[in-house]
């Protein structure tokens, strides 16, 4: 009987809960133990876990955030604290971890593997939606749509004072949010860290639009394109609209996961399973092209997820 | 220069608003004129139409329902009612008719493009999700994460009380709706068209969910799979149970509709205008394989889109 | 030390679990001990209780439901019945009872004061708002803002559609949910137990707007004011417009508390505790002119709760 | 016949385009005639109105903004600019004034009634709760749930994180929004700008509650308490535990009415046509005790509305 780890790592992500019931769950049911380690890598370190069944699991589909906690653990990034970790999993005879993270989470999982002998089946789960060999992760759609909805609610402000609105949505390397966000709001600007943005084009566009009879404009922006405070600020002053910055923060992160965020922790947890049911190790699960599939812990890692610019290019051309 | 009309018909889907943005603001880039005929195929059988352009759209990407109106016609399904839409698109020399809707307005369109040398493009668009060809329809998202919210704070009151919940979805001939939200909730039955259901074997699952502690339960069931009131009682007397059902009605059709749901539209009307400019004609658009595609009007209209019963299955296996 | 029992009991209300909250804690502060019983009147009868304290109603505030369950209890509706729950109470030693619940409840709670010396303190808390005493119940404000924000998607529909929509909101005998939810959605008509209708002034007000080129109009109805499905049917055939209805059921019911029924739920409760540490017994706490009151529980159940008509008034002038 | 302008003005709040509705409709029944001046004083000053009548108010009694607009008027704070409106007011025969806004547009209001004829009425509309002469604004409801709703997500990641989260809630100078929804999330701690308030006792309640197994704690700010920046790096600094900011922005000024912001819309809206009905002057509306009544503008303006330092207290006693 094969004997089963689980952790949350990193940021916390609205399905992550709908992961660990479907990974608990099937694995259950075919005859596999299963503990749940507490506070992501930490847990490993100091060996905290708790044993998990399905009625452990009940009631949590629908929670944000996880009921097995989790923590930014930098003393899993050194050294003698992934080892640590990996003694553990071999002291506890934990035959596979299933990594439920991002694309940090990850990397660490891919170090981890190559030290120790249990298998790690990593599944995609963070709102940055930043994991090579997947095209949505878990939480995205849910971060997304939390993020319109309030850019929804400032739009009628936007509006009702003619004014211009910098959007500042998470995102410190990666603009797949701001991206998502700001075709669903109809932005009238994206900026995104992974394009090089020219601030007098911002003006441009934003007198043509004024000319075209639209008194407010939306700009939707990834935290990571640089300081959205001085950005404000400087088309306050360039083009002599009224501009003001809203920071959509942590709010992103919580609240109750979308449909589509629970269904992929459910596509994505039962190809966890079933995947480690097979023997395999190191790998992750994820969707392409309409199916659930694997690819290497390695190539996830070692490849950098390309943004669709050509979505970037609708997105500016249903501006008008 | 290119003329194009617009309709949306059947019954209005969350993102409709969406799709005519996206049509209306690219065909203008292109040169195109566009004029939108209200309340669907009445609109061209009563040739009522209005001018549409860039600012025409503005302001609608995050409203419900639809700026065209929409309505049931049962003139257009007469010969002489669609005679007299066939003359209208001719004698305003419509070049190109964009169908926003779902498989019923689908199959009117097809009948039509018979009698008519107006080329016509579907965007499916209906909470239904029952146009063969595309994997999801603009709004289906939307409807799915209504349902999904309420039964959401049903759960309260299920748990609370200790009860059993119908819960009966939209999907009068599919179960698409019932499916995903069903998963989505983490029904402990779900009952869809496409699948016969014992009774007994309901009450069975209902009486071995008590014996594992599990006092409330949730089924999830498509308004076509029959009597849910009578369901609802049945399960009553036989089990002894507390059983309630609520029936999701209308509310599943409205609000603003969700980032995907804007996020197809955009794709959909994006693709709709590349094929219309190409000059093709009589096809619908869709997503397949994580890809936009055309298909012929034709096939969408001839063929079943089937229900993926492997989802159901799994929905089962993680209700235990 | 004083101990106290505390039950919720009757129909789940959002506010429920923030006012078991605030006497818990509060209770405690003052040195008393708490019990819970579950499953309101029956956990008296069957003595099922569990010790409470400030961490057993942690992370609770913003969760809709009972964490102490209810149910209704026939069984404490005859004399038997209740002459064990008093019992109980008296073995038990508790000294005061707090019964989170709405008039059902109350009319309980004063037979058992009759027979029993435990002081009983209610705590308002329905979504039905039927308690004479206070101007407000805890629930009442959310089950409120949930039917709104479901006809605010159904009227996405109506305008789309020119239809009519008769929507059914909770309310057997009362109409004050129908009151302030029709005021709230700008409905064209309001019917509630209280006032009898003549359809004929229906027909009648419908055909005026749609005059006035109102081609959609809302009806929110009470439940209790007869068979709502005749009601839509008859409109429809006797104006010839097309009407729908929509039942929005037990979703009342549930989900996350607003703000003020959270509010509500945190004085009432603070004030249950201050009454009972002052000795006094048999009373209710309520919401009355802006201030926090106590009121007899007799008088509290032996006096009807009249319904605001000059609201209903208000809100017909506004719907021209 | 009388004229009547209206304004809204100030920041934007929730609820505004429900009281143009109330006034619209209910003058116009009494047979007065209906101009909304654009971007509220500096519409005055341009003379920038339109004539409004029952049907431009349709379908706005759920939406946010103002459809009238709003804007900050620098020159309206200068003699020259008020005395510009008060002569449009002459010319344009407009016998009352509606203003829809807060303590500041009602100080504007005030100058202005000293020197013209038209009866001024003020309807409290504003987010900040602010205006002395009521109890409750429209719009402040709204703008404390989406800040609550707001925090109840952070509170997943606050929780799954086990970390301090300090929250910034509107209110450059008054604690309404966050006592309100401090209370209604249950923040450990509560911090207004009407309270000073000793770090070192933030220090001390974080580490008491540390102790309890209370791991992470929710501090909502109003942004008037100083730079909430520092006091997070502060506190994280000197507890040793993590802490993390989410300023909730410009959200909270819209979105969809809630019921409450509504129904005070529609009770203050009737009450303002039946004061200006009356021939009264310079007067708001307001809730004192449940009962709608009128204080003069004067009244309002020269006092400072006190904040119930006893719901803080209460608040502070619940968060053991």
């Amino acid at each position: 009987m094969k004997k089963i780890g689980i952790i949350t790592s990193g940021g916390d992500a609205p399905g992550m809960n709908a992961a660990i019931r479907t990974v608990v769950r099937l694995a259950h049911s075919k005859g596999f133990k299963l503990v749940g380690f507490e506070r992501g890598y930490e847990g490993l370190i100091t060996n905290t876990f708790r044993p998990m069944g399905p009625r452990s699991v009940g009631g949590i589909i629908n929670r944000g955030g996880t009921i097995l906690y989790t923590a930014r653990c930098p003393e899993f990034e050194k050294k003698s604290g992934m080892q640590k970790a990996a003694e553990n999993l071999e002291k506890d005879k934990i035959d596979d971890l299933v990594v439920i993270g991002g694309n940090g989470s990850f990397q660490g999982a891919y170090e981890l593997s190559k030290i120790c002998d249990t298998a790690i089946i990593g599944v995609p789960s963070t709102i940055d939606n930043d994991v090579f060999g997947t095209e949505e992760t878990v939480g995205f759609d849910t971060a997304v749509n939390t993020a319109m909805e309030q850019i929804d609610k400032i739009r009628d402000t936007a509006v009702s004072h003619e004014r211009i609105f910098v959007i500042e949505v998470m995102g410190r390397t990666r603009g797949f949010i701001a991206l998502a966000v700001g075709l669903a709001v109809g932005a009238e600007i994206i900026l995104v860290p992974e394009v090089k943005f020219d601030v007098n084009k911002i003006y441009d566009t934003l007198e043509e639009n004024h000319k075209k009879g639209k008194k407010s404009s939306l700009i939707v922006a990834a935290e990571g394109i640089g300081d959205t405070h001085k950005l404000t600020k400087e088309i306050s002053q360039h083009t002599g609209y009224e501009a003001r910055l809203s920071v959509i923060g942590y709010v992103q992160r919580g609240g109750n996961p979308t449909a589509r965020s629970r269904f992929l922790a459910s596509l994505f947890g039962s190809k966890a399973v079933e995947v480690l049911s097979n023997g395999e190790k190191d790998k992750i699960v994820g969707l392409q092209n309409g199916k659930i599939v694997t690819v290497s812990l390695e190539e996830s890692c070692e490849t950098i997820k390309p943004l669709d610019e050509k979505i970037l290019q609708l997105a500016k051309e249903l501006a008008i």
